[in-house]
């Protein structure tokens, strides 16, 4: 049994996570071994997303998942903002090493050594480069998807001979982003700038995409950092201008993780189990024999050929042991999106039987007007559609600093409110409701306004949330 | 300047793979960067066996990196046999770590773990899944792609109710890497079995591909094992039969990694650099336009016309900053399959210039006929021909010891030869001549015969030679 949501979202979550087969818990804490049925998600993701990235001119590599303890140490707020979290090497090959070994937190300083030795004229720029692979940061707090010890992702890093570029590549990867997560997660992010206290550990700002969660809460999709000069000064990255004259290169990285699909769990999912958006369910289409009788699996080979045709990927459940409503129950939970039942009725009107997840009614179409490409189209934008009405319905516009604590402690939601763009709000902010501001959108009309906490001119319109 | 491979291969083998951009060096040792130019040859054969691997009913999972020691100590054999080459993390999170964690070597003990959670009936069998990920064993004597102290790699586990039929997934797997070599690195490789002293640590038996390299040195290209039950033992893997009885597993592991891109260097290369099979190439189409008015260009677009019809990748070289020649040179060095050279010549007759990197010659067609499609299928069936001609040339049956010495110390290569089966001639022969039993092959015509060493009468025809 799946606990219910309005009961207790976090065990929910847990539960429907190990229910679905998404993952399991590792025998070290902290980590989690990602089941065929997540996995999947993940190769649909890295399909669809390796091609967006391609297409901005990256191309993929792979680094070690070392780093030189030397190296880790060059950029000062880098080393600070990551050394709690680094786990380290000492011994191998059976002797103590000289010098201990850092497992990758982030790429940045392995990477950029190597930018050193391949960047030399303004010719050489942009230089664009990619990497999927696992990244280690210790957790004590370790959540399925959401925070674990390692995790999969992908960290882009870009070097170029101007602010400006740096400036567009940053907002390009991040554009990236927010268009993925509406093509093919369907969900709906409020893009922006996050502020200096929640920017990444090395960087002169981050962007980034936030997500309402069902539960109110935010989720982080992916982030993308104008890094400035400080580690092409740290790591001596310089080109040659037309000029002839020696200038440090301007950096960027960004990347989303395997907490992506956290994300879809919980902006889609209900009480009774996943909805998973078509373009990255293992299976969009699961068919479910009623009967097994030769007519019945002869007319299924031609529901089969449909599929095959349209190259979606599809899963026949012909478990003799199970009963069909159990199927039935078992695909929601896993949240396929298009169920076909086929039975000797629908043999006998040459029609199909079928079940959309998200809306889980019954309907019926002839073989021959069933179009299942469109259906999963039209299912892939509602649940979008939903996505992004369910954010805004619950994002709040609040009047007083008393409003705003009553909004997070019984709501949640997004609250839309200025802030000063002083530190000491924010924090106490944090430190009275636990909401953080999760990003300075984009969008910034009526900016003007009064900070909700100490009442001063207001600079910015800012997005607070509890968050992940 | 390229080293030739007459005066000195292994120079030779690594000046051509940081000259053409496969790879770099880590600033740790023993570890590499693969560079956009190999990562793409990786990517392509990932993507080729994926499809392979998927065809054979096996999905994909996410193991953590990590392996708590007491796992990796459950297996006395595997244990014995990786410990030297295993990396620890000892701290985390600034703190000391309670037990130490191994970086995976291979992921047969944290699978296995899980596999005792998951298996429960005859019902969950045969269990199959694979991983692609990074793996760590420490090395002493490094060289780009062939030893490497991390590498990227895939691994099959699987689970079997019966020893027949973990044989039988045994052989596939290896016949799927045989097949693989053939249609996608267009290798020529030896199928067969490893001798006792060769076998994984915690095989019953190890089933192998091996492939003859330019300078007749053998190069492992992928290993498939039975387990056996030892592992399942160890972890407690059992299901219920059809009859109710308790059963312990039979299990295999099978994995090919990035050394594969080494064997395409060292298989195919030559003088002028790579010949890369048109199959893993990043671009298996380079255009070169001899100048760049707008009629070159404009012809140009027609051909890309053509390429995007037949789904090929291909890369023009617009540099304006290099000559004809120099890119002729570089994408020779490069070992680009099919370079074509656009000009006002083929513009006023309506033709392609075109080299194929196999052979070297200046070849012309008409727009109309040129079917670049085609002209790569030739080729990649071409190398493998060569592969398979050279290993064949290069396979020496030898009358006596001696014969034996003389020809592994001056002409290298395979020794086709009885072996009476005891580890005491095998390892005096490696002791002496540096050659080992690369395998002993499952073609066993003429198997009677005496030990090229001790002269009794022999069990096995194996291949000697020496190996990577």
């Amino acid at each position: 049994m799946l606990t219910k949501q309005t009961e207790d979202f976090s065990k929910w979550y847990n539960d429907l996570v190990l229910q679905s087969g998404l993952a399991d818990y590792a025998p070290i804490k902290g980590c989690m071994i990602i089941r065929p049925y997540g996995y999947a998600i993940w190769e649909n993701i890295q399909k669809g997303m390796d091609i967006k990235i391609k297409n901005m001119g990256v191309n993929n590599v792979y680094f070690p998942l070392f780093i030189p303890e030397r190296f880790f140490k060059k950029e000062a707020k880098h080393v600070e903002g990551f050394n709690p979290q680094v786990a380290w090497v000492t011994y191998g090959g059976g002797k103590k090493l000289e010098e201990k070994l850092a497992i990758r937190p982030t790429s940045e300083t392995i990477m950029y050594d190597s930018f050193s030795n391949w960047i030399h004229s303004h010719r050489d720029l942009p230089f664009k480069i990619n990497q999927w692979a696992n990244i280690v940061r210790w957790e004590m707090r370790p959540r399925l998807f959401l925070r674990t010890m390692e995790f999969l992702w992908q960290e882009g890093h870009t070097a170029h001979a101007t602010e400006k570029e740096a400036d567009e590549m940053t907002k390009e990867a991040l554009n990236m982003y927010n268009d993925f997560a509406k093509e093919y997660l369907a969900i709906y992010c409020i893009p922006g700038k996050k502020t200096d206290a929640e920017k990444f550990a090395g960087a002169n700002y981050t962007l980034c995409v936030e997500a309402l969660m069902k539960d109110g809460k935010s989720l982080q999709m992916g982030t993308s950092h104008q890094l400035g000069q400080g580690f092409a000064k740290s790591f001596n990255i310089q080109f040659l201008d037309e000029k002839g004259g020696k200038k440090y290169v301007w950096q960027t990285s960004w990347g989303v993780s395997t907490r992506m699909i956290g994300g879809v769990v919980m902006a889609h999912g209900d009480d009774k189990g996943l909805i998973l958006p078509p373009k990255v369910a293992q299976y969009p289409i699961v068919i479910i024999p009623i009967s097994f009788d030769s007519k019945t699996l002869g007319y299924i080979e031609k529901i089969e050929k449909i599929l095959k045709n349209q190259t979606i990927n599809y899963f026949i459940d012909k478990n003799e042991q199970q009963t069909p409503g159990w199927k039935f129950h078992e695909w929601e939970l896993k949240g396929a999106p298009l169920r076909i039942e086929i039975g000797p009725k629908e043999v006998k009107e040459n029609k199909i039987t079928y079940v959309l997840r998200d809306i889980l009614k019954k309907e019926n179409i002839g073989l021959k007007q069933f179009n299942p490409e469109k259906l999963l189209n039209v299912m892939q934008k509602r649940l979008y559609d939903k996505s992004k009405k369910f954010t805004l319905e619950n994002t709040h516009e609040v009047k007083s600093y008393d409003e705003f604590k009553e909004i997070i402690k019984n709501k949640g939601g997004f609250i839309k409110t200025h802030w000063c763009g002083d530190s000491k709000c924010e924090k106490e902010i944090q430190e009275q409701t636990k909401a953080t501001i999760r990003c300075i959108p984009f969008d910034q009309t009526n900016k003007k306004g009064r900070c909700i906490k100490c009442g001063k001119e207001g600079k910015f319109k800012v997005l607070f949330a509890k968050s992940y």
